[in-house]
């Protein structure tokens, strides 16, 4: 994906009203508390209309430089006018640094009017691609025992949902003892910090569990740490759930036989498709069988943006919520 | 696995009749039809308890060279008599090329009176795992797109196992053409010689699908043709199965965001459990609602088997069954 044109607005989580819609929109109307989905959902092609892991084949494509909002091929639809001239501006995934934007109505999620929008806004990636790696993907199991490297916001959805699915341990790997404290809140069991052990953390896991773990959750985007996953399951059952993404570009790279009976699978947004299934999550927030508070660190308004992403980029926070004017 | 260990016994798929039972043995009596399962279930362990893929911690051990069917650690009950000496003979698996041999109960299933010998033993490792690896592990869906990466017995019950759930397409690859006739009785839709092609066998399925499998099955156990099988499948959501098992040592290797919503799993035996499952499966054989009969090109008595093995291992059958005296 070429995710480095510059200039873009950034952003891919928020939530909003309508304000306006289209001709032909059938599905809005002014008024509609509505999520903007990263990837649309055509409801014709054979991944929309099949049950499983979905990438839309008509959105999916436009992931790649220009705002996926709008048909394959065509420029964004923000624009800035510098030196006297309009010029467009890129987009990264639904570009919810901006306080009004215009949506294709198959990229949009219709959600319930009480759920409060700073709430709301995390179901736009972060958290259901942690719960839908666990409940989705992996399937996590009363009783399982499951790792999660890297405790940010995904690893700890992870850990919540394993948490919830009845998990008899939840193992956190990270290697910032600061989110130590804050992990025991969403289901973590237990913490380790790879900086404390001079044998590499696939040894540590596997001698702590008496021969692996069943689950182990990649939420960093490391290809190392991606091999550590899959030699800390357990052999001949464990499930590998690579949800980060790395950039490297380096390979992972192992024994095949070391697979037999293990699998690997690296989810897109939990395999949750964002338009059909995200306000179903929405309305366990709002009838308070989810909660998601402890996500949220801070809350600033969009003026403060860049302090925001200095705390994120420090690690100081978990999550910081915007806020728009 | 120390596979290459000798003096040893070969054979792992076998069926019969029970002559005596030890103390304290309780599920079998004299003259009961019995399978032998190449991995034991000990019904006490955390993997026996649960119900993915099954590789029981008791027994699975028990693989490494001596035979499986005795607590870990002790030799062969096999033996042979040799200048004089008793002389202990390694297992392979069941070492079902034996006409009488001593099975722990935990290791055996009871099976079907009605259901032959010749067909049963089938169900002893191929059939299962090419059914499992369709029906338990992939989940092949109704309408869904099929590769099948070598056909031998196990790929061809793969095939047919996508058949029976209702693929559109069943795509069958091999260098061997002299099987694709035949692989046409099991379902495979359309057959593809790589060596009729310039382009690698990966690049043909993309085209030839327009963007990928939704389902490839590895069954032959060659490193090369596991990432073909990974690169044939649809980006975003196809799933690799491998289950040939590459003796090379050399690693399958690749980059990890072409993995992105894909999945790669290497089931055991198809996810069966031997003593749980495998009497279900016979019972449908015996029902007619499975039929085995393709799979058997040559029935030769015991003292023949080197025949049978050459006829193997020139490619001139695809199964051959063995009758005991």
């Amino acid at each position: 994906m070429a995710q480095a044109q510059f200039p873009r607005i950034l952003g891919h989580e928020g939530a909003g009203v309508v304000e306006s819609v289209g001709e032909g929109v059938k599905d809005f109307k002014v008024g509609d508390h509505v999520l903007p989905v990263y990837v649309g959902e055509c409801g014709e092609c054979s991944n929309c209309k099949r049950d499983h892991n979905n990438l839309c084949e008509k959105y999916w494509p436009c992931l790649k430089g220009t705002m996926m909002l709008h048909p394959v091929g065509q420029k964004s639809r923000f624009s800035v006018l510098k030196e006297g001239k309009v010029q467009p501006i890129l987009s990264f995934f639904t570009s919810t640094f901006s306080e009004y934007t215009v949506i294709k109505a198959d990229c949009c999620a219709k959600i319930h009017d009480d759920a409060p929008f700073e709430k709301a806004c995390l179901f736009g990636c972060g958290l259901p691609t942690g719960f839908g790696a666990a409940w989705n993907t992996a399937k996590v199991e009363k009783g399982s025992i499951v790792a999660v490297i890297g405790l940010g916001t995904i690893g700890l959805a992870a850990a919540d949902a394993a948490r919830i699915a009845g998990a008899s341990r939840v193992i956190g790997i990270d290697i910032n003892p600061k989110k130590f404290e804050l992990a025991k809140k969403f289901g973590v069991t237990e913490c380790i910090n790879p900086k404390d052990h001079q044998s590499p953390i696939q040894k540590v896991l596997q001698d702590l569990t008496s021969g692996g773990v069943d689950y182990c959750f990649e939420c960093v985007g490391n290809v190392d740490l991606m091999l550590a996953a899959l030699e800390s399951t357990r052999e001949g059952t464990g499930k590998t759930i690579i949800v980060g993404l790395d950039p490297s570009g380096r390979p992972l790279s192992f024994n095949p036989t070391h697979l037999f009976g293990r699998s690997i699978m690296s989810p897109v947004c939990g395999e949750y498709k964002g338009k059909s299934h995200i306000p179903g999550l929405i309305d366990k927030l709002v009838k308070q069988e989810l909660s998601v508070d402890e996500y949220i660190t801070d809350t600033l308004p969009f003026e403060e943006i860049n302090k925001a992403i200095a705390l994120l980029k420090n690690g100081d926070c978990l999550r910081c919520v915007l806020t728009m004017g």
